[in-house]
């Protein structure tokens, strides 16, 4: 469990953004709310002097007006970083330590990769699709600039978007100014920013983010299965107000509408449930209509008549390929993945 | 030192939103990367039914439209939690665990407070003004709404503010959405976000963010100082790359231009010296012009030839009024003003 903080993961905590969980209120995350996790700094790009290449068959150089002036898309979608949950691992594998609060939903417009691609030209021979951001830094004892590949399939996926807009505005310089890789339904380290270059591999690319991060195994020696999709979770806005320290909530007794979003990548969320006392009885919660956003997070509600006491409130999604989340997490070396539900203390007064 | 960080602190450090370091070479920080504390909830306020009241001799109710229609001001301001450098300090005071990060510049615009609270009157035996927001919670066993107090001879200064815009939009939620105070030179938790209610005391506030928190002292039985003004610091955007755990800087030998932004609530930053040797030798870095803005901190730069080894990368502020950084924190029980001077770590290779 989350004691012992090093100053090396208080670093990334300070420099990294969680989502405050009434954040959970807004359907599109405000920037500013949004999860935040930079690999390496935020770099400065200037757009004027930018330009992505994409070297397929044929090499194309576009500059931000030649992305603009393409067939334009807008889609939310909802974002988790795959190490979300990592600090409530035991032990806790070292790295950003996210408690819950990794996610955010945001409205992306940008154009689609797929044409790119095609005009470009992806020989029969390719097996992957290789992103490259700006930002450089060093890991594994090696300097490099991130990357991270995607199988060809997943790549020409219609809903796949290169991204200039993050909810009506410029993105900003964080979320991966002038041009970031949106990969909807994928963990977070899937949507490259700062993206400058899209090239093609005719074997599975074995660079540090791929190869060593972002795979699930139990052993430094193992292979791993490689991440992908967002494992279902929900979680809900935390009801009355918190104790400033411990962040446990109290509320009076009486009725409460509990609030939460859910999501998978793997499948539409069919159910979510919640329960009062940490997970020993579970009730059905009321899904919000769909509303026509398939990659976006699903709102819920379940009226909640409070009774004085202690309690423990959690919530469950389930998604229609029958995902759920467990009470208690699978344990990684890296600390991925971990969708247990949320435990929430909350005091309810007389 | 900020070892054993505990679950409470790292919620805390999860919830609220440093300033990654690189983002010192922005004039004016976007939003999303300015420093944000929120004691308790962001709470959700609906602009149509909130209004401000101000209660002096007369009581006065704004609404927005009201607001935005008196005189407009706009002023970049630099922003520090007085308890930026806590986890810095030993033993370290239990409370957000913040390392260098908790600051930001944003050009806010809004009405001064001056003319409002003449038209409301202040009576001649009022000595502080009190400022309340919608955020509730629970601190020291008490449900509270956030409030700070001012003196009126501070209040009144022509450049404190009524915000309703950040960085030339409406303020975001997290910032204090539809109204904050903006009160230039003082620490962050003056700045009351969620401005609801203005009103007058004649005997000095004794609510809890005012006689309990923010104040400068070695035991609790210790009445001790109240903060106000920023102490002098100077940061310097991390130059290289960084290693991703431990943020350790790598960079090639030869001519760097290290560059930083200093501020002090107290006077006009008047010098910035750089040691790269951990503060044991120190030379004058280039202030750039004051550029009219104040309350704004002050950017320098410094051309540091790189040679190759391990370095230690500090600056150090001084303001007009003599307040110098310095090298070591002062301890005191809540973990306020340390504004001891930066160490960053570098790897110069040849």
């Amino acid at each position: 469990m989350a004691e012992g903080i090093s100053l090396e993961e208080l670093q990334l905590a300070a420099r990294n953004h969680g989502m405050p969980l009434e954040a959970l209120r807004y359907p599109v995350t405000p920037v500013g709310l949004h999860y935040l996790l930079t690999h390496y700094d935020v770099p400065e790009v200037d757009a004027a002097s930018w330009s992505l290449r994409v070297r397929g068959e044929r090499e194309l150089s576009l500059g931000p007006d030649e992305l603009h002036a393409r067939p334009r898309v807008e889609l939310a979608v909802t974002m988790e970083c795959a190490g979300n949950g990592r600090a409530r691992l035991d032990p806790r594998p070292v790295s950003q330590p996210w408690l819950l609060e990794a996610v955010g939903t945001a409205r992306w417009a940008g154009t689609p990769l797929r044409p790119l691609l095609e005009e470009a030209g992806v020989g029969e021979d390719v097996v992957e699709i290789l992103f490259t951001g700006v930002d450089r830094g060093a890991e594994g004892g090696d300097e490099q600039a991130f990357q991270r590949a995607l199988p060809v399939d997943e790549a020409l996926r219609d809903e796949v978007l290169l991204a200039y807009e993050m909810n009506g505005a410029p993105l900003p310089p964080q979320h991966g100014y002038p041009l970031r890789l949106v990969v909807p339904g994928w963990y977070g380290m899937t949507n490259v920013k700062w993206l400058t270059e899209i090239g093609v591999l005719r074997e599975p690319f074995s660079g540090y983010q791929q190869s060593w991060s972002y795979r699930i195994r139990q052993h430094e020696d193992e292979e791993g299965e490689p991440l992908s999709r967002m494992l279902p979770r929900s979680l809900l806005v935390p009801p009355g107000i918190p104790e400033f320290l411990t962040r446990e909530r109290l509320l009076p007794a009486g009725e409460v509408v509990l609030q939460g979003r859910a999501w998978s990548g793997l499948a539409p969320v069919t159910s979510v449930e919640v329960s009062a006392d940490g997970g020993e009885s579970w009730a059905p919660a009321a899904l919000e209509p769909e509303g026509g956003e398939p990659w976006a997070w699903r709102g819920w509600s379940y009226r909640w008549q409070a009774e004085p006491g202690s309690w423990v409130l959690c919530s469950r999604a389930r998604d229609e390929a029958g995902n759920e989340q467990p009470l208690e997490p699978a344990w990684n070396l890296g600390g991925y993945a971990n969708n247990a539900v949320q435990r929430v203390p909350a005091t309810v007064t007389g």
